[in-house]
């Protein structure tokens, strides 16, 4: 039996959507077990008699966004998130899922969970949309670390790689390094250098990618420092919301004929505005922590987070944490 | 008179639309000349009879996109680009404008023209739309540096500023500094430096700015390190056109009905492409050299060139250069 400890207290919906999707896909996981931190009476009354396989730690305190992260998982010793983060530690649950701060997830892992002996550095992956398919990319770090070095970029990129191959069913993944230029000299320092680890390493690794090229679906992985990684992630966003945005309000005050025609592509809006959701690719991870630590989106309703339970099921059941373990540990 | 020297071979419109832009430009700009540098019997006959404030300086090479930037400058030697780049060092031109590649019209700034004493190291800046307005935002650098110091990111900052108050006639500028958070003491070692700098500086700082927030407007300058400039200001033009291209496509195959509401909008959405179209803005400069050098996309037309050659001419009669000459070498 697998256990996935659920801050239930994180992000907009909650904890309604959250408790909602856990018992969507308690249905379907039925080899899992979920515990939900948070507001005992709230979540008890959410939960009702589906109470098999689903256990309530009541809790006191919630950290939000405002707060200061590595200060918030210290002063709220009974969030939801920190007792949660705890129970993984415990080995009283296997994963951790949360809608959190990101900041305070990170700390979570890095100061409660722990990182994995041999990985330097966890690195923080989500998924992106690509242009011609719907299987997206692996960006990693995009901020768990403001300050990189080649031997953390080159352990992230094995661990997505790894995660690509059993999470994702992505045979030998693409690799690609996020860069200046083509060319194997560009870049600073630090890009050169880990240009040449990923060259000499085992992995599938097809050479620098530039910012433009992202989308494009070329690498099924694209490693970076975590700097230009979480302003690239971050401007895909606000790119994307900001091209929306004035989508709509052009086909809102164009008069008659534009707003006709909205009402025509509007099936047709909705599913591009989709593919740009991020919460469709379900959580970031952070990889090379203790257990699987997934962030989803606050913004995430019932639907997202059931898939993101799904993929944090899945890392559990690809035993993934147990491979880097050996890897790691082993070869260094 | 103020003498502009072009590169009449750069871009995929190279000679016509740049002797085109000219001539149209020249009508408008009476005391400016203009030097075109490339394919003699082309050129002369593009111009026609209309000579006056016309030089035509023949050249028998072309740097092309594929070309290494440094190499070329050296091998390429009766280029139209580094012919150009010698007239204006030389002093037989005040300013260079070039379509060619990015990476050949750096090393020529750097090089041939050589950089202002007291200036560390030039920094790339165009001009980038954001959401509300119809004004844009400038960012420096975006790849003239794959490595960068907290007082480089300053002196880019100030010439910035500069640029956009008599240039872009933007009264106290507001200055932020991309980087991963909000709070000041957020980022690597590098972007913790330049906020002190900024903080401590005469500029209009406003604090940090992420990813995300870039195209909402709330900074006329951008201040950036070249590595991360250069990887943001790529993925903006690739999300943007990624988006475009699927929204294209979802129009054109989702039946006829939406293929009649398309049609119905197709002026709005023509509006919005050419926001995202980085023509329109202009070209980037290189601030920090000894005379104002100004690429322009290799694709643009006619009517974009001609919009820069008057950027390039404001620059000229702002006199900036010879302002930061004063303001560099006086205080260093």
């Amino acid at each position: 039996m697998r256990t996935i400890a659920i801050d239930a207290m994180g992000g907009e919906n909650a904890p309604k959507a959250i408790v909602q999707a856990v018992l969507q896909a308690k249905a379907e996981l039925t080899q899992t077990k979920f515990i939900l931190f948070g507001d005992l009476n709230k979540i008890k009354n959410l939960v009702g008699n589906d109470t098999d396989r689903v256990e309530i730690v009541a809790t006191t305190q919630v950290i939000n966004d405002e707060d200061e992260p590595v200060k918030a998982i210290r002063a709220k010793k009974d969030s939801s998130l920190v007792v949660a983060a705890q129970y993984v530690k415990q080995g009283k649950a296997d994963a951790l899922l949360s809608l959190s701060n990101t900041g305070a997830i990170l700390a979570c892992g890095i100061f409660i969970i722990g990182r994995i002996s041999g990985v330097a550095r966890p690195g923080l992956m989500p998924t992106l949309p690509v242009k011609n398919s719907d299987n997206g990319f692996n960006m990693i770090d995009v901020g768990a670390n403001a300050k990189s070095k080649p031997e953390y970029i080159l352990d992230w990129a094995k661990m997505a790689s790894y995660y690509a191959e059993k999470v994702r069913g992505i045979k030998n993944p693409k690799v690609a390094l996020l860069n200046n230029g083509a060319e194997s000299d560009k870049g600073d320092e630090l890009h050169q250098k880990a240009y040449k680890l990923l060259l000499d390493s085992q992995l599938n690794f097809i050479g620098n990618i530039e910012g433009n090229e992202l989308l494009d679906g070329k690498a099924d992985i694209v490693a970076t420092d975590g700097f230009t990684g979480n302003a690239v992630l971050k401007n895909i966003e606000g790119t994307a919301s900001v091209l929306i945005h004035l989508l709509k309000n052009s086909l809102l005050n164009n008069g008659f004929f534009v707003k006709l025609g909205a009402g025509l592509i509007k099936g047709a809006l909705k599913k591009l505005v989709s593919k740009f959701d991020v919460d469709k690719y379900g959580g970031a991870v952070l990889l090379g922590v203790n257990a699987p630590i997934v962030k989803t989106h606050g913004r995430s309703g019932k639907r997202a987070i059931y898939y993101t339970i799904k993929q944090v099921d899945k890392i559990l059941s690809e035993k993934i944490i147990a491979d880097f373990k050996a890897e790691f540990t082993h070869h260094k």
